[in-house]
């Protein structure tokens, strides 16, 4: 058996493989429409927010460029802060939407400060939105979410801040409401511990008033997902096991409360950056976040040790775009407990050159 | 339990809830590249084609919305044959997406003669592709498509062909490269016999050539999906447990031979509709399909009928649009097997007025 500790997916728990195998049931039904009710209510907890939630079916990127898509319309200014291979990513994407597309570019692996981003949006008083990721999957890094939106808000009421919080929301602290966010997204095979396929997402009232109106063929518009949500009912076909699944694991944060899930991400990743430091390997962002590490490691070949801890049953991922074969990442939610990291780092021990 | 007999979903094989309890595997590791590579010769088959194939996360209106979105460029003349709910949904997004649309409107419950779009198309000298539902689910009306299709490729070599194959492909007969169809699709929740989520996808080397050059944050693109799929990868982050489900069925479908499993539906729709016809219902389409029956009983209160039969233990769809309340609808393929149909008409002859 492999300790599957990539951030993103992680393996799923008994209790989603269960829900995984339950008998299809059909989405019109009332059966139906009063379990997704329901699990929109554990939606609400995870994001912190009393405002509009729902899924759609897709990767975690559709996700966000749906959102986008959404929310904004040709030609509208909206600043991406890029800082890694998924930031850089929302940046092309609204290129293709025929967005006015600003970008704030940060080294793979820097921090933007909240300064930084607050010039750079002052510097565009047009502004419609800014697209923000929340933890970059691909160096580690995560922003200071809170006081970036705050300092947003006081510059531009009406802005729409939208957030890719497909590593965060369910992993490390993330207060929908209170931090003023518009949309946030999260994707199924992250700290949902399910098989990808799901996008659940945030919008609040701001962003609600934002949707575009179109025709429901329309797939990409989150206003369609909203408003059927509302009944518990579904625009197209969703993969109800996949909700069950999720439903599942919304029960246990729920039942286990955020600040305790949280704080295991947080001890998760202090235990595993103790450890590694000890063992000669150095985290590679500067100002790492919780949920997740990438670490490089001098003089060691990289590749080839993680070819030695897959040996030893331990599977990280490697470095996407600039970073390939230069660090490794390691998650620290979900499945990646803290004990996890304890048998990580011994194998690690003995699997470096 | 209930018999869930809609035209999808349909209820999953014990090999496929098997599947789906299966650990989660990373998808950048050989063993899913190879995996992946052996589930497409298993697409091929189903699709009859030695041309590309590939698979994408969502509902099957996405994948729709995507060939159209990947093959034609806004301002693009198109005809849309539109003869039901989803046919009818088609028409409409292609509006979205900017094409110069043109409709051939039918009446639901109709059905097309070649002849009929033929003259559409001669009308429409500059037209650059063709949309059909090869089964259209709201009526049960199925096209005849080789025809269709070969009359369109004699009035024009370069007209891209783009079949929605929903609930057609891998139920009744469909020969991709014979027929010279240029893009057609199939979701996991219909003769797949899965979860909703994944969508299917066969495309020619003209549809190929036609494939629009984007960045590959683009989602809709189908052309990121083939690319990967040469060498067994994946653009985004794949629910590999439904991969798993859906390779589960179409090794099935290979070892039993598509003529058996296209017979078999064949087979489910004459039994029901002798058994229909004898209790006094009405197949409701002319000419309808074999993929699956939507049916009227004069004197009989269609939605009291529809309790009762539930009531019974069996699930069929009701009327969609403007057939809401009018008709009810049962599936042929998949897990709606002739001896099924034995059951429901037994129970419908119980829950008849």
């Amino acid at each position: 058996m492999t300790h599957l500790l990539t951030p993103g997916p992680v393996p799923i728990p008994p209790s989603v493989q269960a829900a995984l195998a339950r008998p299809v049931i059909h989405h019109r039904t009332p059966v139906f429409r009063a379990f997704y009710q329901e699990m929109l209510t554990g939606l609400r907890y995870l994001f912190q927010t009393e405002q509009g939630v729902g899924t759609m079916v897709g990767s975690g990127t559709l996700g966000v460029e749906a959102a986008m898509y959404s929310l904004f319309r040709p030609a509208d200014p909206v600043l991406v802060v890029s800082m890694g291979k998924f930031s850089g990513r929302w940046a092309a994407y609204a290129r293709l939407l025929g967005l006015h597309v600003h970008t704030l570019e940060i080294a793979w692996g820097e921090c933007p400060s909240p300064e930084a981003i607050a010039e750079k949006a002052t510097a565009l008083p047009a502004l419609k939105g800014v697209v923000l990721t929340h933890s970059e999957t691909s160096t580690g890094v995560v922003i200071d979410l809170e006081t970036i939106a705050h300092t947003l808000r006081e510059l531009n009421s009406e802005l729409l801040i939208l957030v890719d919080g497909i590593t965060s929301v369910g992993a490390i602290p993330y207060y929908h409401d209170a931090w003023g966010i518009d949309a946030a997204l999260v994707a199924s095979q992250k700290s949902l511990q399910n098989p990808a396929g799901l996008v659940a997402f945030a919008l609040s009232e701001r962003a609600i008033s934002a949707l575009r109106a179109t025709d429901p063929s329309d797939y990409r518009n989150l206003y369609h997902y909203l408003r059927q949500a509302r009944t518990g009912d579904y625009p197209y076909t969703p993969p109800v096991q996949l909700l069950f699944g999720v439903d599942a694991v919304l029960k246990q944060i729920r039942a286990e409360s955020l600040p305790l899930v949280w704080n295991r991400t947080h001890q998760s990743a202090a235990r595993f950056r103790a450890g590694l430091s000890e063992l000669g390997g150095v985290v590679f962002p500067p100002a790492p976040g919780d949920a997740l590490t990438a670490f490089a490691w001098p003089g060691q070949d990289i590749p080839a040790f993680k070819q030695r801890l897959e040996a030893e049953g331990y599977l990280l991922a490697g470095g996407q775009g600039e970073l390939k074969g230069k660090i490794l990442r390691v998650a620290h939610f979900g499945y990646a407990t803290p004990d996890r990291m304890r048998g990580l780092l011994a194998a690690m021990l003995r699997a470096k050159a």
